[in-house]
């Protein structure tokens, strides 16, 4: 007897249409509503969840996104595997934060400005080069962003739990280490996953010990932040500037400060956005080893909640 | 006999304390204006050109930028070696070329525009992966922009006189083969040196050639572009975006049409500063190639003009 895949994404029909592209062996059905006998789903977390009571034969979901926070409530069952998408965002996560990087060194708004006014602004240029780049988290996203900040010729300093195993990091720190990391990085890009760990890890006292002038990347999760702190941080002056993909609430309501701190870009939550293609690549693969029994890849820690 | 080092450089003093700070072999002096004694000058081409008829005893010049076309004028004497600064601006350019790529792709200006109007931005963003970069020119700065393209996951595409030596090139194209790379290349760049060869090499014929929407970026030297067809591409809308470090006459004059057309960054010629402990760190090396008589690093080639 085949397997029943249920797909519960705002993008439902293209995936569909990429999953029976890719043939998969023994998927009798695609559902894009839940059923009892579907074993399989594939989508977006919080869709998952909703539908979580009527899927009582549910064996694997696997998530389209990175962040999986809505499944692991401890409320809730966790008698099925579950695996979220990693490893597909990395060059996306680069994309993006070297565009900041880039922009800020190579004073883009301001030669644009000069440019606006009709004038030729010959002003010398900063570098990345021998620049610290100070990365919270060193996992498959921190590690596409050491090997670019590594071919920008960065100093790349990363803070991790307690694994070392990441190229390209010329030193790791954790625990207490944390304030020291910060005070030798030029810019600190945030990565890591929203756990109670994590909560407000970059908070006054990390956005004080960081160079005067750096700047803040937040790639992660909004709850990382301490937004209040980052707020005074920007408008006293001490923080060159903040880049935030993610914010404790989104959309970022109107008439949040952050709107208008000085030096501050943000962008809606489109670092890196779940390809299709990529997902049900990461998907057929995952589906071989389920077929096979074997242990699936990308697998959440419940209790960890990443 | 020592030897007496002339510097002719708008950086003179931060030049000299550099050379006196590398402790160089036999350099008895360091003078800042010509004299008949003089053998070896280090400083800007232009400088170097007005001196040449001050300098009986000129031996060797080295040029601390790339562009050496003030000293390669047929009218002037070609009797002593020219060698120019390479190697050392290769991180530099692809900062720079980067910078306006990843801000294309990343919708920088658009997400900055809906955060001035208080709005959340959350349309999908482009991304570098998959798309192609065309390169005139794949010397050591074409050689950087490729390394950092792959690490984007592009493909390369080099245009070259006749070696094709260069990694990370996907597809070397000659001659008339520049039609076919423009057709191919999602970013145009040029890297070119100014020549005979290349004047006006990017004309309405490439620029017609090239995908709908795409992007060209000078960062070689303005007699590479004709400049009309630049703005009439940018104004009706097939060129998607030009970023022109140099152009045909810099600083670009008042009134100058490339100051307003649409998608247009103008940057004031500061993509490749030359920083004097990057030239000090190149010349001292020649200058132990010099001193034991052996073939000096990047030497010019006074009829091929680089």
């Amino acid at each position: 007897m085949g397997t029943t895949l249920l797909i519960l994404s705002k993008l439902e029909s293209e995936y569909a249409a990429l999953v029976r592209a890719a043939a998969l062996p023994g998927i009798d059905e695609i559902r894009t509503s839940p059923s009892p006998e579907c074993e399989v789903v594939l989508g977006e977390p919080h869709r998952i969840r909703d539908a979580l009571a009527q899927l009582p034969s549910l064996r694997w979901a696997q998530c389209v996104w990175a962040g999986v926070e809505p499944l692991v409530d401890p409320a809730l069952r966790r008698d099925y595997a579950l695996t979220n998408a990693r490893g597909v965002f990395g060059g996306l996560v680069a994309e993006y934060v070297f565009a900041y990087l880039l922009l800020r060194e190579r004073r883009v708004m301001g030669r644009l400005e000069a440019q606006r006014g009709g004038r030729w602004d010959s002003a010398i240029t900063g570098t990345l080069r021998g620049k610290a780049i100070g990365l919270l988290g060193v996992g498959s996203i921190g590690a596409a962003l050491a090997r670019a900040a590594k071919l920008f010729g960065m100093r790349v300093l990363g803070y991790t739990r307690v694994r070392e195993a990441c190229p390209h990091v010329d030193g790791f720190f954790h625990g207490e280490g944390l304030l020291d990391l910060a005070r030798g990085s030029d810019y600190l890009v945030n990565t890591l996953p929203a756990t109670p760990a994590t909560r407000r890890i970059v908070g006054a006292e990390v956005l004080a010990a960081l160079p005067p002038g750096a700047w803040f990347v937040n790639v992660g999760r909004g709850s990382a932040v301490d937004e209040a702190a980052l707020v005074r941080a920007l408008e006293g002056g001490a923080l060159g500037g903040a880049v935030l993909d993610v914010l404790e609430q989104e959309p970022l309501p109107a008439g949040h400060p952050l709107w208008r701190t000085p030096n501050t870009f943000i962008t809606g939550h489109t670092c890196a956005p779940s390809f299709p293609a990529d997902i049900v690549r990461l998907f057929a693969d995952n589906y071989g080893r389920y077929l096979r029994g074997e242990e699936l890849e990308h697998r959440v820690d419940f209790e960890r909640g990443y």
